[in-house]
């Protein structure tokens, strides 16, 4: 029989408690198809009513950690089976699956281990605490004053000065990038993006049937006289930019090209829209610039998201808009989903009031720059010499990785993929399946036992292919 | 005068150019408290609608750049006073504070003291003590699994079945209108309409460029024979509806409309967007049936919010879908916003599975009931005869009000305002500005005694303009 112990004292429920040590126990120590006590026999040895264990059975099916078998009772859930599995549904349970196990360099977003659930749970009690049924109603289509105000207070300190009525919040940045689209999109209207870029901003203008020119990247930000003699012929509505740790080169834009692309915003008539994810993660010893900081024209439309450095299931981003766009916003954010969530809304603003925010974001810092530092170290000192970095980067959560020219990274995605090592295939970050040769390699989401191993994996699976399999290098794994 | 110039031909609405206009006088030449025209006097001397100076003083009033004085107008807002006030909490209460001393016919969204704030607070710190950082982390696209057994459980109960897969989560029944355009419509495609039907759904047509035709509504639903002659010559992509207690008119649709429109659907192959918020809110002794538990050939998109009878802030709704949508779905939700919230989505599960939102629904369900019947005899015993209920409605949240043909609602509607007394102008709820003579009068927001004053004053405002002041029907005011 399991040992397991339940708190009657406990604030959380006997079947929640239940729930919880089984899931340990299947995820830690339990083999799959194994077969769990019966229901009265465990309600029996633990000492609660068999209800207590069916809805605690219940919980763990419904998230496919174990199956029931009519008459015989519940097992441990085969993950082999998932796999195997061909239906579109099981696919996508296959990826979260799989993601568990295996070491993921594709992962932007940082593990859950490091969200700061303790603070942020307080901060929305508080808040429910003072707000009562307020937090639950309709917000205002343009954010929760007071968090408008905070998050205002932010900027400033940061260089980005904006009136009130200039800040709207919204349901994450990808959501900024899709209602910023509506509003400024019409059918055919051209764009330009980086190159490489998210492949997510890319959904949200195809889905508005923009037509999308792309210019290349170098280490110090887009090639501007590509695009210039590209605006010298057309007329475009807006550039999209990540201008710090650009996703997924990772480079930043110097002084120079932001001031020489501002240059151009007012020359060329066009917005420019500023996605800014990971400023806050930099390396070396001083903080990056945003371009909104020089924007004395009101060309930048400036999107913050604190998603990679905080909690991404929140959902919650900002824009800082030239105040020509506010009506429109108003409306499309409206037409879009009436507004954000309220209890968000009030337990974010509560959280940057207190200085939280700038203390998580301080020690996340710390913690990326130490993955960052390995993980190029391991880099270096385990991949063979033709797989490169492509560009010296000093801050955010990854690598844009360069194979030799005849090599396929979708190929070594496939390998990798079956020894538990995942990434971001270079093609997804491309409006026309380029970069077939290149890979992101992101530290986000990896422990540095992980970063470690992933690296040693990725390189056998790589000479593997290269028909060299060459052992030399090989060191313990711990 | 203020010196204004509108363009009839700009992209932009007329009543956005007006508060643009407007915004800039107040940030550069109009002085704190300046008195801003009436409404009546600025809409002719611009030569717009009334209705369209309203929507852009109330815009002005949104950001807090005028305020209102009951009975003497708008006035330009001190914003050196705003500046002073070391209590932000203090300049919300007023907020709020102005929206709780008028009488809120216009809402149709349950004030905040009906929100089941405390359980659903225990189901917040219950889902967090058990999922800890897991709250916070992306969620799939397609939504919290555990969240989507649970609503697909709750729907069967109701007659809608469904597999997993078809169950789509998303952020608020806007948010699902504004996805499933993204997913069918194409520029300039043809859909058809309730007439009158939801403004928030029209925006959201309209910024797809869609090309709207209405089907007027009659007391068993919409007139099917125009719909069809429409059908016979045009091709059309979706037929959005509301079912029970429809917005604005309250009309339940009868069976044999239900299946006659199935059979059109069938015939002339488009599908119906079912927007489910009132259903749940029937007032006489049997529930109402959804369109979608007759869909035999999954023609019907099924959205469903609680908004209404839970708590809007939320935002959460969920959309049953045809399977052949699915892929789109999920691709379309990923470049709209990724996932809904990932806490919000646990906590509703947790609240549904301990069944309390059905006892809730039940308990808001008594209360509207009798709020319903108070309004509705105050109505046929306050109001002269010449105004009638549009349409027979037996639940739902408001009813649907017509004037004498030659009356305007928004002429009623702003000497009602400046009483404290607001409701829906009719020209809100059609896409092409019909219905100046009807307005949407809900009971959502309202208690007893707000609805006995509301309606008295709705009288005397009415009278005041037909020049008959009659005080013969007073009534003390309790």
């Amino acid at each position: 029989m399991l040992n397991i112990n339940l708190k009657e004292d406990s604030s959380s429920a006997l079947y929640l408690q239940l729930y919880k040590e089984l899931k340990d126990k299947i995820k830690s120590e339990l083999e799959v198809d194994t077969k769990l006590p019966p229901i009265r026999k465990l309600a029996a040895a633990v000492g609660v009513n068999p209800a207590t264990v069916v809805r605690a059975y219940d919980m763990l099916a419904d998230e496919e950690l174990i199956y029931k078998k009519v008459g015989s009772g519940s097992f441990v859930a085969p993950d082999r089976k998932i796999i195997q599995s061909k239906n579109r549904e099981d696919m996508l349970k296959h990826g979260q699956i799989k993601l568990a196990e295996s070491i993921n360099f594709a992962s932007a977003a940082p593990s859950t281990d490091l969200f700061p659930v303790e603070d942020f749970k307080y901060a929305i009690n508080q808040v429910l605490e003072r707000d009562q049924g307020e937090a639950f109603s309709y917000q205002k289509s343009q954010g929760f004053l007071p968090l408008r105000k905070s998050i205002r207070k932010y900027f400033t300190k940061r260089g980005i000065n904006s009136s009130l009525n200039q800040i709207q919040v919204v349901s994450g940045a990808q959501q900024a990038i899709d209602i910023i689209s509506k509003i400024l999109l019409d059918y055919k209207d051209q764009i330009i993006v980086e190159d490489p870029t998210y492949f997510g901003a890319l959904q949200a203008f195809n889905s508005r049937k923009a037509d999308i020119k792309s210019v290349k990247m170098e280490q110090d930000g887009a090639d501007l006289e590509e695009m210039e003699s590209y605006l010298k012929k057309n007329e475009i509505k807006f550039f999209f930019t990540m201008q710090n740790f650009q996703n997924p080169t990772g480079i930043n834009w110097s002084r120079k090209k932001q001031i020489k692309l501002l240059e151009l915003a007012a020359k060329y008539d066009f917005y420019i829209i500023e996605d800014d994810i990971l400023s806050d993660l930099y390396y070396d010893q001083k903080r990056v610039n945003n371009l909104k900081e020089y924007d004395e024209q009101g060309r930048v439309i400036y999107i913050k998201s604190f998603s990679k450095v905080f909690m991404p299931g929140l959902r919650l981003a900002f824009i800082v808009l030239p105040e020509t766009l506010l009506p429109e916003m108003l409306e499309a954010k409206y037409a879009t989903d009436i507004s954000s969530g309220g209890l968000t809304q009030r337990a974010f603003d509560y959280y940057l009031r207190e200085g939280l925010l700038d203390k998580h974001i301080s020690l996340q810092r710390d913690l990326f720059q130490k993955r960052y530092k390995l993980m190029k170290n391991q880099i270096t000192e385990h991949l063979p010499k033709e797989i490169k970095i492509t560009f010296e980067i000093t801050g955010g959560l990854y690598f844009w990785i360069k194979l030799p020219e005849n090599r396929d990274a979708q190929e070594i995605y496939e390998k990798a993929a079956q020894k538990g090592v995942v990434f971001s295939p270079g093609y997804l970050f491309s409006i026309n399946k380029k970069y077939s040769n290149y890979f992101r390699l992101s530290f986000a989401a990896v422990d540095d036992q992980q970063i470690k191993r992933g690296i040693v994996i990725l390189r056998d699976v790589y000479n593997d292919f290269r028909g060299t399999a060459d052992n030399y290098d090989y060191s313990p794994l711990l």
